[in-house]
């Protein structure tokens, strides 16, 4: 491997070869520092790892433990765009992936590391979408895999992670805690945690800032919209066009905007209130499951990028989203809850004044619709009934 | 629109635009002729129907309508190929696809011709996967959509297509009808209906085999099995390969496997007993909804395929599906039932020593598997309970 692991809040240093997330001096996330000496984009390649190699910190390849993450489409609003008053809406559907969620991105980086480490055994502390993916990903490369969640977890939500025949774990207990006690556990253990602030699945998030400037002739869009939960991805979008930048791809930087639910917002209530660090909310309620990270773990670092670029945060509430959703799916793309928050904050931003004809705003649908439908069962939907003899009559 | 229309049972023509799907002298499905003179694939379009344009019958520009259909990948299997002894098994992926079906390509394929022909209303009869599609690709593309489905349709079908803002039309009387009146009633209505067996969604099915020979490097693989319910989707691949290899960009073709459920197989049946016509099922019987449909209307031109290629039909029972789905799985891939009977079909042909350690086989994963997980509820999975105090107990 190659690079260095860097804090960017106090900016010690640490080896590329460290399992250790976060930063043993002052507690905040590690990112994967690299010279990009020159590096070009192989827009041959059939996978992710293998298109974005110059940029990423491998060595060796890894393009077999691949299941096709990545390259989504770039889908330009039609109906939702024109209500608005949004000229350029971009939907970039990571529905598209081999779990139907962004997470497989870095998924498949974050097991790159783990066998860059020599690792057999890999897991997660997660009851959704980042559980199938590292699940699904974990049966693909042959390792042993173990998923952590809390001992409540619904049935519904247990065949989409325990189909791959991972080990599933059920933890009594409090399920804030899962995340530190996996740190501690997996070094004993021998088991790489590929949870949501590990350095490189912020490396595996950043290749969706890279596709966003391709897809827009390589060019930054003005107006960047991402639901964040513990912050990661994110992160690794912001790193992205960072790096973009840097090596003259681009010539500017999105405007960020996280949006989260108005019902677990740590990270736009500290970005309101000028705070450095994000409070645990005791309480999250949003049935927008999957942005209901009450204490973030990359949520400083978030804060303190934002602040960096000159970007905002905001909250949507449940009805906003829910309202959004059905929105974005009469442009044709079915969004998970959270998925459809980018658009009601655009949505919001429009209606406010903050966005202008002219610009170019790009929405992050982070996951799969059709992952849960149960909350939209009994809305109004245009539903007929008729006999077969008096079809015709179904068309007036 | 260039080329014309072709009755490959009965040698009959019509013209391009006509939108009846069947010929109108013998009643079997009609597929597109085109003169393809030195075409090449535009290998940097990021659409399916820029991409091929030289192999498809459109003159006008229909990439503002895709939404991201095709360019899935082409999965080496690891765990299912070295259980079963087969040294190249691949799954084509088509669970990523923007409704997470095969259906995608299609339909889009389907709506360009109906917006070549003017019609600004378009409508199918599904109740699963081609209903989400056309639903989705409908509204993406600012028509009026009707969907016509069985007035017993389970509320948890209705959500994955009504989301759409699609017009839901429940129909009372018998659903083996509908079809044949969906014909009656689409020309009356000014209703282009995109059903499972128009020419057009052929075209979009074909480029499936296009992807498989470009992701082999220019080579066709030596079995190819495919789920087969109506027959299109199998029509179109086989097409598909016919014409890469018309072209030179293939030396030879693969044997085609058509695979059905053993409660629902009209098109295996009538291949093992040498008749030249599928019979109606009485009573399907499968819980692999997608493959079930009891009297297909490609079926006839599929027998006339395989008999003509050399391809041959076979059946799985629904604890082969399954056990197959759970397989699949494994190697990181979650497809519906349906999409899982090639795999048992391989591993059938396996069994039987039909296929040859150096073959290369692929199976076609006709859609995704979290449509509908709840028959997977209650399975034998590896899962343990313990508490938080004790959580390394767990990994022993």
């Amino acid at each position: 491997m190659r690079g260095l692991l860097l804090c960017n809040a106090c900016g010690q240093e640490f080896n590329i070869d460290s399992t250790f997330p976060r930063c043993t001096s002052c507690g905040e996330p590690l990112e994967v520092l690299l010279t990009l000496a020159k590096p070009t984009v192989n827009s041959k390649a059939p996978t992710l790892l293998e298109r974005y190699r110059d940029f990423l910190p491998f060595d060796r390849d890894h393009a077999w433990i691949s299941l096709g993450e990545g390259g989504t489409p770039l889908i330009k609003s039609r109906g939702a765009a024109a209500g608005l008053g949004i000229g350029n809406l971009y939907f970039k559907n990571e529905a598209m992936n081999p779990t139907w969620s962004f997470k497989d991105r870095g998924t498949v980086a974050g097991i790159g590391h783990a066998l860059d480490l020599g690792f057999e055994r890999i897991g997660t502390v997660s009851t959704g979408n980042m559980a199938a993916s590292v699940a699904a990903h974990g049966a693909h490369a042959g390792l042993e895999t173990f998923i952590l969640v809390g001992s409540d977890l619904p049935e519904e939500k247990i065949v989409p992670i325990a189909v791959y025949g991972t080990r599933l774990i059920l933890v009594e207990g409090d399920y804030g805690d899962l995340y530190f006690r996996s740190l501690e556990i997996g070094p004993e253990m021998g088991i790489h945690f590929i949870n949501s602030d590990v350095p490189f699945r912020i490396e595996g998030s950043k290749t969706i800032a890279y596709e966003i400037c391709e897809q827009l002739g390589y060019k930054a869009p003005d107006l960047l919209v991402v639901p964040v939960s513990s912050g990661g991805n994110l992160r690794g979008i912001i790193k992205g066009f960072e790096e973009f930048f840097e090596v003259g791809l681009i010539d500017r930087l999105p405007r960020f905007v996280a949006v989260q639910a108005a019902g677990c917002a740590p990270i736009a209530k500290a970005f309101e209130k000028d705070q450095e660090k994000v409070e645990r909310i005791s309480e999250p309620d949003t049935f927008a499951k999957a942005i209901a990270n009450p204490f973030p773990p990359s949520g400083n670092q978030v804060l303190r990028k934002l602040r960096q670029h000159g970007g905002m945060a905001l909250t949507v509430s449940d009805a906003e989203i829910e309202s959004a959703q059905e929105l974005m799916a009469r442009d044709g793309i079915f969004g998970q809850p959270a998925a459809a928050a980018p658009l009601a904050a655009a949505q919001k931003l429009a209606s406010r004044g903050k966005i202008s004809d002219g610009d170019c705003v790009v929405c992050l649908v982070s996951g799969a619709g059709i992952k849960s439908t149960s909350h939209l069962s009994g809305k109004k939907y245009d539903i007929t009934r008729v006999e077969i003899e008096n079809l015709g009559k179904a068309f007036h």
